[in-house]
């Protein structure tokens, strides 16, 4: 596939690489490197590294895959430290979850030397880090791949299937339908559940107590959505928030209609909406997505 | 405890209670019953109930403990239909998950020979029914019991050895702070689910697809969070609306303000907001409601 991959940022994602690559044993010599030199102290020490270095510019001198794993806002500095080290030929891709964006950068920037196919694993968990990194996080989960329609097809197959040597699933598609659908999958249920968590936030200390005492009913399942890495959300909803708020708006709309219900007591209503939910659910798990398992408190 | 317990109601609640009495063995004999003659099959077949009566008066006639596991919208007319059976010095109670309702009827019916002392298990899973009663549902979680001041201590005493039989932590509070809590801990996360869902599916037929196929990217779980039981939360929303409809502002009123930080792109903001919810979600793991174990798809 690759004789040698670049992992440039070694948060949870870049670490989850490391660890899925060495597991799959597809990659003769993987490097990760990060600008944080408390994070580059962990790669060093947990070995997460085939070889370190000091700078971006030489962490991918000879590779034939470079993946930027950093958040959204770094990427166009990231980007400009490496252009010219970049090998002839070299495989450039991401992993950001904003991809019109990463699009834009690299049209402005027009790599020579290499094929951009940029991506984005759909997969991770409320932690974060390079001591988050699980070798599995990719298994069973999409990535998504969105090149440009001028990309030559072999360079998408080869990437596919380092992503698929992971045990990933991958889908080929336009950055605009991915910022769509994601800003309906996953940036709106973000933004609801920060909200969420302020909203009870608000109250005064004795009732915000007891609402996390009782929190099982229900708001539990949200702290941890909200929980998520600070500084890469920051970058999505900044990066993709024409979309979010279109997804916003059309949100309130929906809830504004949700208590006109309750205010008449609309028990028709409620009830069709209820159920559409459940068959919405049953999709959802039909889709591979979740288990029907039921799931009562995670201790 | 009680000698002999009467369990109104069969759904995954009043079937919970009785598979963990079992479990615990605390109770010498238990009686269910259910007005759904579907149900009433289900009892017979699976043996959830030591005796089988046609009617619900019947059923109550000889225990110490009647609870009442209908939704709200049946209390009214269950408790109608018991008044008259219940045994002198017996001791009433139900588990529907809003609290002042409840006391408003027990006021107006006003029983003569029994204690009434209203409940509230703050646990459930998103399936319902007879067949999904489990006998740890109530285990580590909590029961709240909201029991008028006059009330008999000792009488108080038994309901809480009751719950706490099956493992459940029990709390006393007056039903107008229950409601107030759960207003934010469990009722506004789930018509934010309900509408979360309804947003994804307003959506064209190709895109509503492809968002049910990443929705592993946070959808996924408000959808568990939305297939609960419809009926039960039909009646939550309509018995609860004020304070309801109070949570929904604050809601919206947060949600205005992200939304004017995501379009100013202000980034001090939005960090702000998700520093804070991490906090709030360490809260919630140190009040023993959830684990920091990381999710990630529970295949």
């Amino acid at each position: 596939m690759f004789d040698q991959v670049s992992i440039i940022g070694c948060g949870l994602i870049g670490s989850s690489i490391f660890k899925g690559l060495k597991k799959a044993g597809s990659i003769k010599k993987i490097i990760t490197y990060d600008k944080d030199k408390a994070v580059t102290e962990i790669i060093k020490k947990d070995k997460l590294s085939d070889e370190i270095f000091n700078n971006a510019g030489e962490a991918v001198k000879n590779s034939d895959l470079v993946i930027i794993a950093t958040p959204i806002s770094s990427f166009e500095s990231v980007l400009n430290s490496i252009k010219n080290n970049l090998k002839a030929g070299s495989i450039l891709t991401d992993t950001c979850s904003v991809k019109t964006g990463v699009g834009k950068i690299l049209k402005k920037i027009n790599l020579k030397n290499s094929i951009c196919i940029p991506g984005h694993p759909v997969a991770g968990i409320e932690n974060s880090g390079p001591k988050a990194g699980i070798p599995d996080l990719f298994k069973n989960r999409w990535t998504i791949l969105t090149p440009n329609k001028n990309i030559d097809e072999k360079a998408i197959k080869k990437v596919s299937k380092f992503w698929e040597s992971m045990g990933s699933k991958v889908k080929i598609m336009s950055d605009e339908d991915h910022d769509k659908i994601l800003s309906f999958s996953s940036h709106l249920p973000h933004a609801i559940a920060y909200n969420i968590v302020q909203t009870s936030m608000s109250n005064e200390q004795e009732t915000k107590e007891d609402i996390i005492r009782y929190s099982a009913g229900g708001l539990r399942d949200f702290t941890r959505i909200a929980a998520s890495d600070p500084t890469m959300w920051r970058d999505i909803f900044i990066d993709n928030s024409t979309l979010i708020i279109k997804a916003i708006d059309k949100f309130i709309k929906n809830l504004d209609e949700f208590k006109k219900a309750i205010l008449e007591k609309d028990s028709k209503k409620l009830l069709e909406i209820f159920e559409k939910s459940k068959d919405f659910r049953k999709s959802v798990i039909k889709a591979g997505q979740d288990t029907d398992k039921p799931d009562f408190g995670r201790k």
